[in-house]
């Protein structure tokens, strides 16, 4: 029987956790965990997130302002709201939704951010930070989700080789460097693999554990696949399909109805990965309130 | 033939590229690239050490100012020395020599240093810049020396299977980011090996490229490589030798004789990597010029 690793379920159970975390900061400490959302323009796609992400944080007794900004803000403008967020002590996480407009040099916002507010990770100390393992840093929430899942699923990834599909920034890039660190949840071998390697099918094969990170629908066939292998897969695509009423269906990167044939344990799409990461950002917010105040992480 | 990657013969011809590159800037710009090393008390090694790149500096026409403090130095001085040569117009590159005593808080000093200036690449901000590939950054000089030393002898990277063995902040962790970059020098699927790899002979085997660096002394057999591997020595060992009049000898992490029969390309030690480091902190210090000159680099 193939293990199928739900991320709904993990989910829940971190959420559970971070609850009374919320709860024993407040009642210990004092502290309310914070967390700022900043939204420039009505892109619907990222509403929908952004109104998520702030849904669960009220749902786990994190305090969340929502800032939406017009479109046609200004850099300095977002930079300025960016540096109140930065001295306000009621916020411990800043989030700023990407994408931004095409007139605001992202870059240069995600570097504004506090790093000790950096639930995304994604400023370029909290990278450093992360790959070598010095100060306090959040990693990126999905990768981190990602390690979670190995780990409560009982899928340790410590001395097993670990073959990730991608190089993204938000995605296999820092999965590399959480998996590969000497820390719980890594001590793995870990293989990067992407767009210009060889022969993938090969090192595909190699895994112990694969994640995939692509964004190519279904790209990952039982072929690809050894006998034994742990999946999870990073990828949320739309593909058409006619058969169902909204025209579309979603799928991973990974072909699941072939994969799990052969996979020891498999994360499906959807309720895989996608649940974890609204999660993780929501731990990471809680970290970051939790080391303000001084409490234990 | 295998052929013998001299770091010292790419050394000697990038270290020519420079001469001429500072004699631009300076003809053009009025720019003399300008390296400050800050040695903290008199470890003959350090000391040795900081007197080689000082030297190297002069030669190529660098500006290079040695600053040697007192190894009872407080924390807050070495913090003004640093700040003091961050706003030094003069000054384009900053070192401070490790490691420092044990009464300094190592990882403060080096993310003091003005990441503009950070010649080093040891700042977290670098390293974030460096995986993420946004913003100007200095790649750490050994990891870059490696690049170097197998793009100029014929071995470029691009879409081969380079094993990295060791995981630290100063080689493999950098080095691994180099190499699955989308730039020059980059584009390889990279997997880093390390002490906690289940079987390493099986993934040094699999390497179309290895590059060691885990500090010891001659553990990659020739039995561990495959035929045709283009290998690159990072470690530098000393090991007695009661033939040798100083009573060791210094060796790599590869049993250079054996390895050396079966591999394509093969880096000694010493005159592999060892003449690059200093090299690519000259190159460094003079990117950092040009840039702050507004040169093309």
């Amino acid at each position: 029987m193939t293990q199928i690793i739900s991320g709904r379920e993990i989910s829940d159970e971190i959420r559970s956790e971070l609850k009374d975390q919320v709860a024993a900061l407040k009642a210990e400490h004092g502290v309310t965990p914070g967390l700022a959302t900043v939204l420039v323009g009505a892109e619907p796609a990222s509403q929908m997130y952004v109104g998520m992400k702030n849904k669960a944080a009220h749902a786990m007794g994190i305090h969340s302002d929502q800032i939406t900004l017009e479109a046609d803000t200004s850099e300095d403008e977002l930079l300025g709201v960016v540096e109140g967020l930065n001295s306000n002590p009621e916020i411990h996480g800043i989030l700023v939704q990407l994408p931004l407009p095409d007139h605001i040099d992202e870059g240069k916002v995600l570097e504004a951010i506090d790093p000790l507010k950096d639930v995304d990770g994604f400023h370029p100390m909290s990278v450093g930070r992360l790959a070598t393992g010095s100060g306090d840093f959040f990693a990126p929430c999905t990768p981190a989700g990602v390690v979670e899942m190995l780990v409560r699923s009982g899928n340790d990834p410590s001395g097993k080789h670990v073959v990730i599909v991608g190089r993204s920034n938000i995605v296999g890039k820092p999965a590399a460097a959480l998996l590969m660190r000497k820390a719980p949840g890594g001590n793995a071998t870990v293989t990067v693999a992407h767009s210009r390697t060889a022969d993938l099918a090969a090192v595909t094969r190699s895994a112990d554990i694969l994640v995939v990170a692509m964004g190519r629908p279904e790209m990952i066939t039982g072929d690809m696949v050894s006998e034994g292998t742990v999946v999870i897969d990073v990828g949320t695509n739309r593909v058409d399909d006619d058969t169902r009423e909204k025209g579309y269906r979603v799928c991973g990167d990974v072909l699941f109805d072939e994969v799990k044939e052969k996979a020891a344990a498999i994360s499906p799409v959807p309720g895989g990965v996608g649940p974890m990461t609204i999660t993780m950002l929501l731990a990471n917010t809680v970290k970051s309130a939790s080391l303000r105040a001084g409490a234990s992480v």
